[in-house]
């Protein structure tokens, strides 16, 4: 079994964890909880999204949450963007870079940015120069990259559409995003292995949803195909549109559990985030779906005389 | 990505889930989860344990639950026994094998069955030859082989030592048990491919706990690495005796949803599996851990009107 020996976890809680919990979290919670996962080691964050307020209240807050974190790490603090004006006000707030979507599938971009793909790939190349003529870095993501909820199976094509618009635009960093938790190991192979050999060069940072519990084994999958960038949301914190009850991000703090206890180095403090997620559940007021918060990492001990009828 | 292309699921769920759980579930009950599980397609079943009943009550009622099993089908029906007695009671309630288990870690086999492991060692050829003469077939199960809640890290030599007595018993079926979810990919990886070339011939089965999160991904890693019979529990019913809140069992729909994605047999009907994992819910009054009975299966279509928030 081979993979990589560091891999790049991007804390993607505050944005798409946040967006989706029905109450608004104070702007000095959410700056914590950031400020925290830095201190803890995490260097890569999608910290906010400058869209509308309308569309999206939870983040009304995003300038003010970027002029509170602590930048002396150097943890590149991104921010998604949906429009020019969004790239002019990330700027202007600071960001490192700006994270710049579309889906693969064309109702799902419809229905999430009320607009076509095409419009979505004409639009890019205003956000992309506002956003280096600022210096500003900017990542591509490809949402629906595994499935879309409306139309099902989305072909590998309508996702090279969008990653070749990337290339065009010099995008380094691209996002391969399975939204709404539709991809399988399989699935993950396959469609690593043929973005690779299409785009040589590029950085693939692969974004899992553990709707159906296949998170971390796409993780594995992803890992195996050479892939070294994953997002995940602290605690799993954040949902699915589609079903009540079911979870979104894969788990910052599970994804790291994971990568450490295979040798794998992510320079981040697994006790720091399992505290962090416990506070974020606290603020939530919810359980949260993350695993090793309730259990701890693999080697928590326990006194042989607690009660043990697992006999399995 | 190379993996079997059948698979085989016990459903352990009536055992390893029900005995952890804090209500006495009605024996007409357990029987109408099993049968309807075989009405699934599901071939396989630890159904029950014959343990002593002041040990696991929620167990007492093993006889009764086999003699209402539909045998019509082929369905493999085991229980798991700690002594003779128990297979003597297990052969004349009529089961197709019997499931034997030790730990790996000697800790955890004096805490669940109160002796050594030598001394559980020594008492299997009576448990064999009580099962043989009775037509039974005996499996034999290693718990605790990825790791110990008591001792940490578990020595391959103390699995080997284990699979050594299997193997000269004439046991055919090794269960590889993950007992407390501290099994990592990279770990299934070494621990099978050890085990495979040590005993060659020899049919395995891997026990996995989703603890941590990591169960289907420690399942990508056996499929890898060639293994293809696994332990589940339907909805993950079940739980961990050492952390309240985590999980147990990895969950069967959720195991036969990833392994069909996959394009691999199971021969089972994941629709029915779902419909009896609700029943199971309302049985135990509170919400089971299994992911695609609450989102579906991945290719579950939604309406392009409904709400879509999430954007990456």
């Amino acid at each position: 079994m081979s993979y990589p020996t560091r891999v790049t976890v991007t804390e993607v809680g505050p944005r798409d964890g946040l967006q989706i919990e029905p109450v608004f979290v104070p702007t000095a919670t959410k700056i914590r909880l950031i400020n925290d996962l830095i201190a803890a080691g995490v260097r890569s964050f999608e910290a906010t999204s400058f869209v509308s307020p309308r569309a999206v209240p939870q983040l009304r807050d995003a300038a003010e949450v970027i002029a509170g974190l602590d930048r002396s790490t150097g943890a590149k603090i991104l921010a998604l963007v949906p429009n020019p004006k969004g790239a002019e006000l990330a700027a202007k707030a600071g960001v490192d870079g700006v994270v710049i979507v579309v889906s693969a599938s064309e109702s799902h971009n419809r229905s999430n940015l009320n607009r076509s793909v095409a419009d979505s790939l004409a639009g890019f190349k205003d956000i992309v120069d506002i956003a280096r003529g600022a210096g500003v870095d900017v990542h591509g993501a490809i949402a629906t990259s595994f499935g879309c909820p409306f139309e099902g199976d989305v072909p590998l094509a309508s996702v090279y559409r969008i990653a070749d618009r990337f290339a065009e635009l010099g995008i380094q960093v691209i996002g391969v995003c399975d939204t709404t938790g539709m991809a399988t190991p399989l699935q993950v192979s396959r469609v690593c292995t043929a973005m690779q050999a299409r785009y040589p060069g590029k950085t693939w940072d692969l974004h899992f949803h553990n709707t159906r519990g296949l998170g971390l084994a796409n993780v594995l999958a992803g890992l195996q195909a050479g892939v070294g960038h994953y997002d995940s949301s602290l605690g799993g914190l954040g949902g699915c549109p589609f079903a009540p009850g079911a979870t979104g991000n894969i788990c910052t703090e599970d994804l790291v559990h994971m990568l450490h206890e295979m040798d794998i180095e992510t320079g981040i403090d697994l006790g720091k985030l399992v505290e962090a997620a416990h506070s974020l559940e606290r603020t939530i007021g919810r359980v949260l779906p993350g695993q090793v918060m309730k259990a701890g990492p693999r080697l928590t001990l326990h006194a042989c005389d607690a009660v043990a009828r697992a006999v399995g």
